[in-house]
C-alpha cells in the first residue's frame, strides 16, 4: 500500500479531530505515511498538504488532537463540479494525489462532503485511476442517511442539554413572569433541538415547549399555547430549531425583515429565529422575553464532550483505514445500533451512493407540534450518545489545543 | 446567639450557591439554625423562608449545592425604599425576623444588594433592633468597590475565555474572509470582556480587537482598524462589551432602532451590540460577519467553574458567619490580594457604607481603545482567578443539581 491522505470538510464539530486522530493512528500503526490536506479539497487543489507525522509527534499530541475543537487541518465548503462539466479539475486532483503516491483518500464530513467522495470515486473507477475513496461521517446535525447517528452529534447534544439545564436554573430564579427562547442549530433536521427534551429529570423541570423544523410552525397556535402555560407557570423556557417555518414555508426569522442578514455568498443567514419570536411574544404578551442563540458554541465546545461520541469518532477513523486496507472503495463508515440498553453499536462500511446528498430528518411521528413536545423515542435515542465525559487537558486554567505548525 | 437567615439577590452566578453553602456550613458547624429566604427580601416580606437543614441534609448535598448554578433560594431585584419614605416595610421585615429569632441576616449579592444591607443595618442601629446585617459579595461583573475581586467573576472569566478559545478555532477554519463579533456582559464595567484577552497563548492567536465600556467607542475608527487588519488576516475575532457607547453616550446597540427591545419594566434591553456591529461591518465591508452573544450562559455555566473562585465563594460564606459570631455588624466580606505569584488573598470585613451602590470600573490606563487592546496588568489580574477546575457531579450524562423541595 502507498500513502494515504485525509481531509476535513464542512462545518466543524467538537470531535471532528478525534476522527482525524483515528485515521492518523490507523495509518501509523500500519506503517503508512499519512498526509493531511489543508482546507480540504480546496487546499489540495493548491497543493496544500502536510506530512502529519511531522505535526503529530507523540501520543500526547494524539490526545491533544482528540480534545481540540474545530477542524485541525482547516475546512472548506467546496462543491466539486460534475465530471462532465470540468474534467480538468479532476485530472488536477488525481495528478496531485499521484505525485505523493496516494493509495486512499479519506474525507471527514457530512452529506455535502460525501458528494465529493462519490464524485471522485466515480471518476476514479471510470478512468481506472487505482485510488480509493473512503468517507468518515461527521456532523452535529445528525442528518446523514443509513448510519444510526453521526460522530459529533452526541457531544453537541451533551453540551446543549447541559447548557439548557443551566439556563433553566437561571431563567426561573425570579418570582416574575418571563419567557426565554433558546435557538438551536438545524435548518432542516431537528435532531439537535431534541437534546433540549432530555433535560427533564427529577432535578429539572425541562423545557416547556419544543419545536422542530420537520413540522409546520403555527405562530398563532404557539402564542395561545404560551398564554395558557403562563396561567400556571411564571417562567417559561422554550427550545426552537433555527429552521422552523410557517405553513407557507417562510422561515420564522424572516417574518421580520430586519433580521435577514446576507453573507458574502448571498446566502440568507438564518440566525434570529429566537429573537423574532421574543419580539413577537413581547409585543403580544408584554412580559419580559429573552432570546438565547446557542450559536457556534454548539459545534465547538470541546470542553464538554461525550465520551461515547469522542471514542466512536476516533474509532470511525481507525476503522476507515482498516476498510481501505481490506481493499474496499467508495464506502462511508456507518454505525448500526444493535441494542439501546445496554447501548451497543457495530461499525460497518456502506456504499457512498446511498449517503451523499441524502438528508435524514426526525421521523414526523416523534414530534407532537400541537403540544410542543417530542416523543419518548427521540429521548431514548439520544440518551446513550451523551454518556461519559472526556475533559480537556487544562494548562494555566484553560484547555490546551493542538495547533498546526506549518499553516 | 439566635438563628441566622440568608438570602440571595440580583443576577445569578455559577458559584453564588457556593457562598450559600458556606453560610450554611458555617452556621451548622456552630450549631446555629440557618434559615433561607425565598426570592430574597421580596419573598421574606411574604414570609417565604425555609429551614435549610430540612433541605440540605448531607455532605453530598453541600457538594451538589456548590455545583448548582443560579440562586438555589431564588433571587429578586428589589430596591428597599428609604426608611423615611416607608417605615412600615422596615417594621414588617424586623417583625418577621424577630418571629424566627434571627440574630444575623446575611445577603449574598452585588452592589444593589449591599444597599439592602446598608439600609437594614442603618434602621437596626437607629431603632436599636439588635439584629446584625452582613453582606457576602457576588457578581460576575466584578464591579464591587474595596474588594480585590468578587466571587463569581473568576468562573465567568474561565467560561468566557474557554469558549472564546473554542470559537476562535471554529471561526478561523475556512480560508475565507470573515469577521466574528463576540458580545460579553458588562453594561458599565469591562472586567468580563477583559477575559477575552487571556485567550492569547502559544496555541491560540487570541482575539484581534477588544473594546470595553469604560472608553468611548468610535465606530469609524473601528471600521478603519478592521479594514487594516483584514489586509493581513482573513478571519478576525473581536470581543466587545454589551455596554460600549459612542462619544454621545449612545449605546452601540441602539444605533439601529430595531434592536431596542424593552422589558416589562420599560428598561431598554442592551442585547444586540454584536449584532449591530456585524450588520454595520457587513454593509461597509461586504464580507461574512457573525455575531455571537454569550448571553446568560456566562453567569450560569457551572459545568466549567474556577476552583479558586468556587473555593473563595464558599469560604466567604463561612467567613461571614465567623464575622457575625465575633459581633461585627454592617459589614461586607472583601478580599485583599497580598501576592500575585504565588497568588494569595486575605479575607476581611469592611464597612458596607463604602461598598453599597459604588461601582468599580476597569482603570482607564489598562485600556488602549486606539489599538483595541488591553494592558498586561488586566491579564495578570485575571489569570490567577481562573485556575483549577471543579467539575459537576455527572449523572446519566448530565450535571446533577440540588433542587429546593419546598418551593
Amino acid at each position: 500500500m502507498g500513502n494515504i491522505i485525509v481531509g476535513q470538510s464542512g462545518g466543524p464539530t467538537a470531535v471532528i479531530n478525534a476522527s482525524l486522530a483515528g485515521v492518523f493512528k490507523g495509518g501509523k500503526d500500519n506503517n503508512i505515511k499519512v498526509y493531511g490536506m489543508i482546507n480540504g479539497i480546496q487546499g489540495l487543489l493548491d497543493e496544500k498538504y502536510v506530512d502529519l507525522s511531522q505535526e503529530i509527534k507523540t501520543d500526547l499530541d494524539i490526545e491533544l488532537l482528540k480534545r481540540t475543537p474545530s477542524a485541525y487541518l482547516g475546512s472548506c465548503r467546496f462543491k466539486l463540479p460534475n465530471m462532465e462539466d470540468n474534467e480538468e479539475i479532476y485530472e488536477k486532483i488525481f495528478s496531485i494525489l499521484k505525485k505523493i503516491d496516494i493509495d486512499t483518500f479519506f474525507y471527514i464530513g457530512g452529506n455535502d462532503s460525501m458528494d465529493t467522495i462519490k464524485k471522485l470515486h466515480t471518476y476514479s473507477i471510470a478512468k481506472n485511476k487505482k485510488i480509493k475513496f473512503i468517507g468518515v461521517p461527521k456532523t452535529i446535525d445528525n442528518d446523514l442517511a443509513v448510519t444510526d447517528h453521526t460522530p459529533g452529534f452526541g457531544s453537541a447534544c451533551k453540551y446543549i442539554a447541559t447548557t439548557i439545564k443551566e439556563i433553566i436554573k437561571d431563567a426561573t430564579v425570579y418570582d416574575a413572569k418571563n419567557i426565554t427562547i433558546i435557538e438551536i442549530m438545524g435548518r432542516n433536521a431537528g435532531w439537535l433541538t431534541g437534546a433540549a427534551a432530555i433535560t427533564k429529570s427529577n432535578d429539572c423541570s425541562g423545557v416547556d415547549l419544543i419545536y422542530l423544523p420537520e413540522v409546520v410552525f403555527d405562530i398563532e397556535e404557539f402564542i395561545d399555547k404560551v398564554k395558557k402555560l403562563q396561567k400556571t407557570k411564571k417562567s417559561l423556557v422554550i427550545a426552537v430549531s433555527e429552521g422552523i417555518k410557517n405553513k407557507n414555508g417562510v422561515n420564522i426569522c424572516e417574518l421580520e425583515e430586519e433580521n435577514t442578514l446576507l453573507d458574502c455568498f448571498g446566502h440568507k443567514s438564518l440566525s434570529g429565529t429566537a429573537n423574532t419570536l421574543a419580539r413577537i411574544l413581547y409585543k403580544k404578551l408584554g412580559c419580559k422575553t429573552r432570546a438565547i442563540e446557542l450559536n457556534t458554541t454548539q459545534r465547538c465546545a470541546s470542553h464538554l464532550v461525550s465520551e461515547v461520541d469522542i471514542n466512536e469518532s476516533f474509532l470511525a477513523g481507525v476503522y476507515a483505514v482498516n476498510v481501505a486496507l481490506s481493499g474496499e472503495n467508495g464506502k462511508v463508515i456507518v454505525f448500526e445500533r444493535t441494542s439501546n440498553t445496554p447501548y451497543n453499536i457495530n461499525m460497518k462500511s456502506h456504499n457512498v451512493y446511498d449517503i451523499a446528498n441524502v438528508e435524514k430528518r426526525v421521523p414526523i411521528e416523534w414530534i407532537d407540534s400541537k403540544n410542543g413536545t417530542v416523543s419518548n423515542e427521540l429521548i431514548e435515542y439520544i440518551k446513550p450518545l451523551i454518556q461519559g465525559e472526556v475533559y480537556p487537558i487544562m494548562v494555566d486554567g484553560l484547555p490546551k489545543h493542538l495547533k498546526l505548525n506549518r499553516y
